[in-house]
């Protein structure tokens, strides 16, 4: 490879590498090969796309920043705010920041945040919307949750459109995830057709950070903070007695990002159960075929395990909420309480006595107060999503790729999902820290796989 | 643009931006448009380089991750390991991750630590390096420091090279800034020279995140956080009193990327002033103009200054270290202490008294325990820097560019150096935080900026 | 009265203090006078017992501190220590100071800390104790849990007698709660029986800090800082719902002490219910009412209980764990869940839908560093327990009272039990800052209640 | 002694104990007996004054509490809050508790907060005082410094009065120090002197814990646990280098609280200087030969001292502030610069180099949020002063003695100044934690100590 930056190597490399975890993995850079990285996979230095590219479009986002040339006059605008979904650590920050950024840069006197998410908005409420004044906003930024309200659920997106002309709203701000984009979508879209000129601007939140074409969202590190501290203390119970198993159950429904993380984060995790990569409990190649032997030759052990991994318990009761996704924190069918029921009934029956401790932080992670990281975050995203809105851009959210903020046309978000990929680095990470085996699984194939990170 | 992730925007966009403070930078994207963001910048979706990339071969790094193909037999080889320079949140895990991933995936038996830096190192040292056994590294990262110790300057490159020698060391980890790469690299010309096979490889460490082609620098984040509370205290107090004044001093000699990320995790500061932007204290719209007029309008200030801002300070006295850099940290010369008396004198002056409280973190920002994204951060380093060294990669450091893991020659490295680029997003966020205007200064030309984020 | 430090008031007192809160409470103080405070009620200056005191003694406690003479020979002796029970924050803490204060004060030689708990002093054990020497205990105060390792449990005295004897221990350190200083206090018995002159001294430990005698266990200042954490988190969520109810279980099998500090701590609690004080779900004046009506007022609310508040929940089973300890923890009877699940029941089938958060720490709140104040008291607790040791002192526990450090007789301590008094100022001050009314409830009876706080 | 609580020893005790640096102490208990503590002190059970104390009453404080019969008609009486001097860490949880008292459990509806400490309250002012409503306090304390704004120095107590007058205030609580202290003994003075019937209750607040006849001022623990942050860094620096020096400095103008109890929370210090304390840097027995010694030995060394170690400092110049206060902060006269100057030359002159760090929280340790066990103080200080101003007390604070809280006539408070003793436990401890020798001074004699903890 001629690219400039050169790196030199000792010599011919002729020994097998033991690195047989990395086997089944495909890097998929370059060509596909099959596992382990190739010598001449390179990372590009300018990941800018060049203005006038001549012939050959590459696949790219549009750039998020301000324009020179704005849509909306600042003077005659009015902005409105919604947050919807559960909460998540640096909402307030981002409030703040449009804010802001709005009044103060650009001078647009009539901020709005409706209460209650969507509730708020709808034509019918009596829900009087907050100013969001400099002296309303002014600290909220040191609290967690959502200074506004917020709720799960939209009602028909027609007395939300009539909500938006009832306050007169130019610009709308919808902080919230999967359901709240496609609620924006659709405002967006019933907005048009009544022949309203009205920007919908997504900012993407999401504890679990599954948002596609997003490389982190915010709250995440915040989150991952917390389960640090949760799986510290489960460390300490698990070494402090023998036979100890310390039990983490951490959030992510369908993807295990927060608990690939934390796990990382730890550097004591032994094992790390997530939705993507399917395991059997029992049997020979089993998890607890393998906790039988950790126990034996180390005396205690660390789990982290997501919340969405089901497979392998049957039966399990599946419930919904308002927003029509699955709940999976009822007791009865909670993972964590089933595996540690599993576990206990494992032992219990082997004569070789156990003692697990569980901590679920659950809502901990969600609901504190956004670590500087995620705060100066937050920060960017609330201010290029004024940019966005200020020059007219319309059904899209606020993304940032490769670390640049960029625009994501809603229709694209809606249309793929992200999880944690087996074959990432990052899943690699994961077994190298803990050196976990794969666990023999029956269903090894996977679907719904879009984007990976 | 034909480029795949299309928005939609409502319309012309007719009214110019009332963003002035955007006016002066240039974005450089694309195409290098003075100021704003153009609607057809876009952000490449795949960064990974094309494997037969036909013709045109852009600028890339070669990619990190394990080989399949290893240059050194695990059984056979030593490794070593030196930490130098300052100490730094999370060196504990690179220490610790390093010794697990060598030990426990490649089966590597002998690790050394040399203690105190290259001088542990150096042939005629009597210190004995320590093991990295399992037990010796188990709960290092926990701690701050360096548990293997550390030292400034280093002694001539051939005793550090007849060290490697007596020990036998294969493969050598240096963990340390500027200066350690330099000595990494001259270390590895002269162990070529002796026709001895080592591969030496650097994992980058730096407080002030200012080494090039590499996105962000272990330890950062956690000194943001601390540097964050410093911020908080300084607010607190600046606001408990009337015409209260907050000045906060951060790391920083020569690059404001702690200063900068602090202030903007922060959202309540009101000035960050950094050595790539040169300012005046005095005269019509210089820095204590500006402080004036907050004080009578808002009746307190929160200010973050850079270790490094110097200029404007005539007469600074200099010192320097063993290392041969700039000792700032005398009161003589200490930034701080002079701003803090500029400031004071000035309203002594001036009859409109201001009280003043002045915070050094310090060290205080570096001594910590890593953050929870730290100690991911520090353990996907040391684990890439062990599958660089395994495949006999030598004279690199370990980087992530884009959040992907890379190799880069110590030789480009070191013929660059990375700054805040005033011109940039960050800096633009900076100013749209803080709503500071541009100081004046008589010095506006600005040298040696090579590398920007 | 004429005591040395008068105060002075305005005049005469002619108006009835609106605190109905206080009625029913009777402070004791002075005389037993039924509720408020008396002018007349002092606290003495001075609470050291005069030496010679003539003829009235009144109650007190021996004093500890270093004794001039001693009854071990420090180079002769051999000191044990054992940590049983659950974990606390502060256990290393302990330790570290027991070990530092024999070796480094008194120039003892051999410290063996025996494995998990007592089951490693067993004579019939094949664990090998750990020798705590300085390289062995100095980091081990940055972390949680236990180093030497507990269990519940114990076996038969004789057999941890003949460990003593095997081991030649003449000083045993017994970190625990109830069960541990009733070993304490027969293994000192068996042993007298048998001729030996071994020293058996309690450090009291217990995460609910129900341990007669003692102003307040080390640790409890750690938990009650996380139990915080997860209250502030739990009314962020509550407030950023419409009728949002915050719920958060905390520790406390039979006192409620972590759930009124924690509560105290937060400042934002609506009601805490503990096992002390009885309350009814159902019908007026009972808890739900109570609820419903702040939720039609204030649109959320924030609880607190304590783990051990089960009564109102008929047919709560029950099990019992390997110390004879209720299980409170499990699912079914899981006091959390049972709440959890009467307020949802409740607000279904009422029509008025309450979004309900809830949030049990668990076990993190007892797993993690101690603070800054834990520390200190362990420091203290292990040095005094070290002094009485080695004068020979045996059959006791090193207590505090009203800030003094003591010696406790074990028969003392064994004898009585420690509440939350619901006519303390505890509660009263419970009270003023939740404003919750005093829920109805149809036995009013308490009992076992002896030492209060 | 035939105290209640009877504890068993051994047997005879022959042997001498080596603790020889609790010699020189005189702990005073009982009968001023030099040295150690003998078997027949005690500590008292109860320490309640009996009501009808028959002949001899022993000192005491009144009890303080909520009073049946009160002065103040709620629905008529105006109340003041001030707050005066430095922050400390919890004044906004005071201010919140006070003002949450007084309306919601009281019903006293006019609250007024002056603004910047006296200054607001000066009757010559144009500061519009806040009402202390429910909306305005909510959520303050989660913040850190004080809502109300303070200041240094008071003007003419007669135009305080005035202020009282004109704003009608009937109560008034001030909230400060020794300054402060002697502000509101005056006011009341001048107030009784014209007529006025105003109670003025005092809080005290001195981030140093130097106001007599309290056992612990709030903010302390919070205090403790950032200056515990700040030695935790040195420690890991001074740890990092051969022959490394980790110096912190803490706050403590007169009294060494601040550094005794983080010396402690600590752990790792291995020196700790203090005003009450006077050493000799140089010569044999002076702190900079242990220092040597130290550092031959051990290779690294961690040293606190406070700001007011001015002793051995010849020529240090001084400044005062507004209140009249000894400012230590200058560069010049800093006692952290001082020293850490003495050991640079000292092994710069000796050929043996040592690599100090240096680390000043200063304002850290008292602009942050409180800690969980000082918000439980501050939340019960305040509900007792407003019990005490509300039963029309005057001229008083609101103490806590030996764990209950008291009043205490201000006339005793600022006849007395509270200090470390060198002959009391804390000392004890320290000299057992740090095994620092006594360095040798020639002015051993010290003065105005009068209240001891």
């Amino acid at each position: 490879m001629s690219a400039r930056f050169a790196t030199r190597s000792l010599g011919e490399r002729s020994i097998r590498s033991p690195l047989s975890f990395v086997a089944p993995f495909v890097h998929g850079l370059p060509d596909g090969a099959p596992g382990f990285t190739h010598d001449d996979a390179g990372v590009l230095y300018d990941i800018e796309l060049p203005r006038h590219a001549s012939h050959v479009v590459p696949r790219a986002f549009e750039r998020a920043g301000p324009r020179e040339m704005i849509f909306f006059d600042p003077k005659k605008v009015t902005a409105g705010v919604v947050t919807a979904g559960g909460v998540c650590p640096g909402i307030n920050n981002v409030l703040r920041s449009i804010a802001v950024e709005l009044r103060h840069r650009y001078g647009v006197e009539r901020i709005l945040g409706f209460r209650y998410g969507f509730a708020g908005l709808d034509v019918r409420s009596s829900e009087i919307p907050f100013e969001l004044t400099t002296d309303v906003v002014r600290d909220i930024h040191s609290r967690g949750g959502t200074f506004l309200g917020t709720s799960r659920g939209i009602c028909d997106v027609e007395f939300l459109t009539a909500g938006l002309a009832k306050w007169g709203v130019d610009v709308l701000f919808t902080i919230g995830g999967d359901g709240t984009m496609r609620a924006a979508h659709m405002i967006d879209a019933e907005a048009r057709k009544r022949g309203m000129r009205v920007a919908v601007v997504g900012v993407p939140k999401t504890i679990d950070n599954d948002i596609p074409f997003v490389d982190k969202t915010f709250g995440f590190d915040t989150a991952i903070a917390t389960a640090r501290m949760a799986i510290d203390a489960a460390h300490a119970e698990a070494r402090s007695v023998d036979r100890g198993v310390g039990l983490v159950k951490l959030m992510g429904r369908h993807a295990g990002f927060i608990a690939t993380h934390a796990t990382l984060a730890s550097h004591d995790v032994n094992a790390c159960l997530i939705p993507e990569v399917p395991f059997e409990l029992g049997g020979p190649g089993g998890f607890l075929a393998w906790l039988d032997e950790r126990l034996a030759r180390r005396r205690h052990a660390l789990v982290v395990v997501a919340e969405g991994c089901s497979k392998g318990f049957e039966g399990l009761p599946v419930e919904l909420d308002a927003s029509g996704n699955v709940r999976f924190n009822t007791e009865a069918g909670d993972v964590g309480h089933l595996l540690r029921h599993a576990i206990e009934q494992h032992f219990e029956g082997s004569g070789r006595k156990a003692t697990l401790k569980y901590i679920d932080p659950s809502y901990m992670v969600r609901a504190l107060r956004a670590t500087a990281e995620d705060a100066i975050f937050c920060d960017a995203l609330a201010r290029h999503a004024v940019h966005a809105a200020m020059a007219g851009k319309t059904d899209i959210l606020v993304g940032r790729w490769h670390r640049r903020f960029t625009h994501v046309g809603l229709d694209d978000v809606l249309a793929h999902v992200k999880r944690v990929d087996p074959t990432s680095d990052l899943w690699c990470q994961v077994l190298e820290s803990t050196g976990q085996p794969p666990f023999r699984n029956s269903t090894s194939e996977r679907s719904e796989r879009a984007v990976v990170k």
